[in-house]
């Protein structure tokens, strides 16, 4: 049996070994903490700290193929556990590009991939030398997730909440939409891409609140976004999973935004949506199998259940029933003891005919079902 | 979180744990052997025999509530721990009827539920006092699965390979076509029933070969099959998830054969196919939640995966890659090491427009994939 190690425990992880137990391998995941959402899917879970070097490289040697589920690990291993043969997915150089979102926003440009104009800064106090490219976005280049360490700079009263730390300072785009498409490629070079699906966002937490697949956008656009999405998994030059933000701005420009290079939050919805979910298509490309089919089967909307503000501690969920009494409802809970404001704790994909009775389900859900402790 | 026992660690209680994980709850498996197909997706695995008293009753007191994914269990440890207050579904009283082929048809009898006529017997010997009765199927009373404890005796010289034990002697049906009804009750009342769907069985080794979701039978035979189901289960008195097999003869009237307490090889399409897949209302049923959708999505077809002939030892899937390049098919290998002739490691599920289509599919899966040593 194929041995298949996972670096990162989070819901990731978990779905991604919800899949895996569709087919003949054995799954390794290295985290830290006693019962993150994927130990206990997984044949062989290692405590460990997977940004830790001699911990990533002893992990890399107990498997036949490596994969992440988070951004944040130990790279030098990677590459040298590349060096002696182990097959990664995605590719350390590839990693190593999106990882430092500075080195991302340089690689699309060197590509002539559509970015917004940026610069790079080390420190806070030259935010004042770009008065002029005001309003902007400052993001960390390394370490943030999950809306963290990304932070709108509207004038310069803003300044105080700035990060002090090497960063990208990105001209803000008048946003139309956000969209994303999730492409795919194995090591024989075939390549897959899903239909865009557009996220709306919370603006509390800067977090995904839902997602609408297929996007509402104009043939064009569809077509315009896949070709980039796959330029940006071209220029990257490995086999993997990739999920690639972009804007769609005020005057109809497709910009990227960012890629992540694994399973995504963009892509929760097609478990159910999609005839081969991006964790059907993760196994593949791990067994170097052919990719498969990303249609969409029914429209869907994604919800992503996120902890209520002021509750923190051991999680409830507070009107599964009358949540679960509707069809095509599909509650994807993470296994996370404990609950807090933000935190991403589960996710509900709802199938439907069409985009209203999509968002009037999701409505009803939003209003019953709710992450308290 | 709620603690969920299975006992049982085959492929029922593997893929109910690939759906468990959608939900807030800890689960636990007791099952012989170091690594059977449920040990690597549950929280805790305990190894041993399920036909044991202590082992099984010890095992109930660790959790909130046990499930089965086997009828084979020790039925006294669940008396006790009912008893107890263990919450147990389905409940030890149905499970006993159902367990004992003789005593299954005898309930049927008595209420009413049209079934084949039959004989109970203690010993080969008495068969021939139904000389009358040839030809005959004969059923082991008790341990037979997966097609082993059936014999077909046409007449006086198939005596030879009778069973010499307690069993049922039925009448052997003309069968026009089998089919099963997958029928749900959570502990609150609230039932539902899946649309029928038509089984072919693999001569060879009295398996199902392929099932068409839904069966090709007129809305009457539909009907009356889906309220049987119900009457069955209502009979039973029982929350819990229940497959009821059936044959339609020749005259077109619908028998029960038999009744599983638990998920079943003939729902297995509906993790692909329905909106609710059999795993994911066992689940509800469980937590006691409110039930699913039992709607079709797609009519659907599942193709067991069988051990070839003269194929004994490690496992490995031929012919993968090809399989896998069809749309709408979904491969579900179920993690055993060893193959053998005629055992079942895995099934393929395949969505699509029409019965054509997925027997055209289904006919190219069949000469491609092979489970071989």
């Amino acid at each position: 049996m194929q041995k298949i190690g996972i670096l990162g425990g989070g819901q990731l992880g978990r779905m991604l070994l919800q899949n895996a137990a569709n087919y003949h391998v054995t799954t390794y995941v290295l985290e830290s903490g006693k019962n993150p959402p994927a130990s206990s899917l997984c044949h062989y879970f290692i405590e460990g700290d997977i940004k830790d070097y001699e911990t990533v490289y002893a992990f890399g040697k107990l498997v036949d193929t490596l994969t992440i589920e988070i951004e944040n690990v130990n790279l030098e291993a990677l590459f040298k556990l590349e060096e002696e043969g182990l097959k990664i997915f995605p590719r350390p150089r590839a990693l190593k590009i999106i990882k430092d979102k500075g080195l991302q926003k340089e690689f699309y440009k060197q590509h002539h991939i559509p970015t917004s104009e940026f610069y790079l800064i080390e420190h806070k106090y030259e935010l004042n030398s770009y008065l002029n490219f005001l309003p902007l976005a400052q993001k960390l280049r390394n370490g943030g997730y999950d809306g963290k360490g990304v932070e709108i700079l509207r004038d310069q009263t803003d300044f105080t909440k700035a990060f002090d730390a090497p960063c990208v300072v990105e001209k803000l785009v008048a946003i139309q939409k956000e969209i994303s498409v999730i492409v795919a490629k194995n090591k024989s070079g075939d390549t897959a891409v899903y239909p865009p699906v557009e996220m709306v966002f919370d603006p509390r937490y800067n977090l995904v609140d839902y997602l609408l697949s297929p996007a509402q956008i104009s043939e064009e656009q569809t077509a315009l976004s896949k070709q980039i999405a796959l330029d940006v998994m071209n220029a990257l030059d490995s086999p993997g999973i990739f999920a690639v933000e972009m804007f769609i701005d005020v005057e109809g420009n497709i910009l990227v935004n960012e890629t992540a290079p694994r399973a995504h939050n963009s892509g929760h919805q097609s478990i159910e949506g999609n005839y081969c979910s991006q964790y059907e298509m993760q196994m593949r490309i791990l067994q170097n199998l052919p990719l498969g089919d990303t249609s969409v089967i029914q429209p869907s909307l994604m919800l992503n259940l996120i902890g209520e503000p002021n509750h923190s501690g051991a999680v409830k969920y507070k009107g599964l029933n009358q949540v679960l009494k509707m069809s095509g409802v599909y509650v994807h809970l993470y296994g996370k003891h404990e609950t807090k404001p933000g935190r991403k704790m589960g996710h509900v994909t709802i199938t439907g005919k069409d985009t209203n009775e999509l968002l009037e389900k999701s409505q009803l859900i939003k209003q019953q079902l709710k992450v308290v402790s």
